[in-house]
């Protein structure tokens, strides 16, 4: 095996200043450093992770945790989390950091798994790929000595050990819901599935910011994750109470398909409401008639966050990735009663 | 920090009986390594990896290996990877894994990453949820003294450093074509992308192979991932030219959804053709007709594939997970003509 002492012997220089450059530390000179780096791919050498790690205790490992699931299912249908691991890994390789994933089937999986990771001396660096207020596992990350990002909403008032890094999710839905109604429409209903969802708080935000600053009158249906045959009753009698509604903004996609199959089941035109929604994935495009849909860009949040995480100190303590409405047949220019 | 010295204290044993007992020694009785397991959840005591790795040269994380894709996109879109990562992640969890992912925009980048996690010597057990006819990466693993499952089809002759996990893809698709053969149709076309990628390839086997016992003509439709112009050509092309066509056996449901788009802009009623199609992921559902595919169980397979990593020698060289179709509207009766 390559040791530095024989990438030491090819650069000619000692063996610790071999290991100083490789180290980048300060007083070696950007020569001398090019040389070592120059002896390194020559001699294919690779510094042992596992010795560092032992020594420097500093880990070379980033941990990405996933939110709980219980349905085996639910993560892999909603593609923004296999789009922000591809950003977050792309920015991993640049830096040689390696890639850990934390899952876990409850809460309590999760924060076992966690644990040991941080225990074992291995994972120093996490990145949070949900945010949930009042979350047991971040609690336990805040008092342990490693350093944390979350992609998600800030709910934290003490920034010191935290950094966040989102979309501005209340601007995304301001902008959806205007967008509605620059298209003619006034009786909007902001449709979701969960406000302890931080994500789906901020968008009903969002909206109802532009339906009050408008003097329109805000309402919101709430539907089931899971139980289709209780979504049509209730969606049958919102409608039936508020007859005069004439388009959704919808907390995501998934949301929005939902509503289109609902009013397929109770045998009304997919075209009677414009429904604009959120992620931008690939069945809004699929939809019938497709969807106008807010591109969040998950691939470049999730690039962000692992830049903020592995350059320190020098990012802000939140930091926003814009969004981009991407106009589809859902939302036609509402026709002149 | 709490050592192996505290937790023999403790359990009232030699520190070395301890570490004998941490490491399931079968010379220690079970009476005593259950009293040292009761002492290291008293003490919280976690062994450090790094140093056991550096001593035993052992690795206790598992490398998954993701397809290159150049788009951002390709593999969010496609919910089977992030199910098969978290039924890897499940079996892993409970074996005290960690689990990790080697990713790459580039063969070459995905190469120089598995290359480090090799020689660092963190890593010495890798799931490949791919599958490729000479594949580089694959070649170069099997040079190295590492153990290895890949999820798909068997290519290798010499199964001797590497296993296979999959569906019976062949099988999969002879009960896809039989389904239609038994509504009625006769007239059947395989639609594909890349034959290089042998889960399609299979697909095509099982399809042709059924047709050619029923004595009925074969006949193939290729379409590009991503130019939806020149497959609306290439389409309207294939129709005219064999206007008998009835149903279409498609590679995956990503290229059954692609079809009844394409149908839509050439101005063809959805419900003019049958379609069968692969995975049973959620645009299935929201499909419009909805489509008939066929469930492969993608968490289950990656449960396998850590289940046949991780047990060693138990396990056959190669498993074949079951599949089953799930009938939706796309695969009505035909209609006497």
């Amino acid at each position: 095996m390559v040791t530095i002492k024989d990438v030491a012997r090819l650069a000619g220089v000692s063996p610790s200043t071999a290991s100083r450059a490789l180290h980048d530390n300060s007083m070696i000179s950007q020569a001398t450093k090019e040389r070592v780096r120059q002896a390194m791919e020559e001699l294919h050498y690779s510094p042992n992770y596992s010795a560092q790690n032992l020594v420097k205790r500093q880990s070379n490992m980033v941990g990405i945790v996933l939110p709980v699931r219980e349905s085996q299912e639910s993560l892999g249908n909603n593609p923004f989390f296999m789009q922000m691991i591809q950003g977050i890994s792309g920015v991993c390789t640049d830096k040689d950091q390696m890639v850990s994933l934390a899952t876990g089937r409850t809460e309590e999986e999760l924060l076992t798994n966690i644990k040991n990771l941080i225990r074992s001396g291995n994972i120093e660096k996490f990145i949070f790929l949900y945010s949930k207020a009042d979350d047991p596992i971040l609690k336990y990350i805040k008092g342990q000595e490693v350093t944390c990002v979350v992609v998600g909403e800030s709910y934290d008032k003490d920034p010191s050990k935290i950094r966040f890094v989102d979309n501005d999710n209340v601007g995304a839905s301001q902008d959806a819901t205007s967008f509605l109604i620059d298209k003619g429409y006034t009786k909007i209903v902001y449709a979701y599935t969960d406000m302890d969802e931080l994500v789906q708080a901020s968008r009903y935000m969002g909206y109802s910011s532009i339906m009050q600053a408008q003097h329109f009158s805000t309402k919101t249906l709430s539907l089931s994750r899971v139980d289709d045959r209780l979504n049509r009753q209730e969606l049958e009698a919102f409608l039936a109470k508020y007859a005069e509604t004439e388009a959704f903004v919808a907390c995501d996609d998934i949301m929005a398909i939902r509503l289109q199959r609902l009013f397929k089941n109770l045998g009304i035109s997919s075209r009677r409401y414009a429904i604009i929604s959120f992620n931008n994935s690939m069945v809004a495009e699929l939809a019938s008639p497709s969807l106008t849909s807010v591109e969040v860009f998950p691939y470049q949040l999730g690039r962000n966050a692992a830049e903020v995480l592995l350059n320190g100190e020098e990012a802000a303590d939140r930091l926003l990735i814009p969004h981009k409405i991407i106009e589809r047949d859902s939302t036609p220019k509402l026709a002149d009663g």
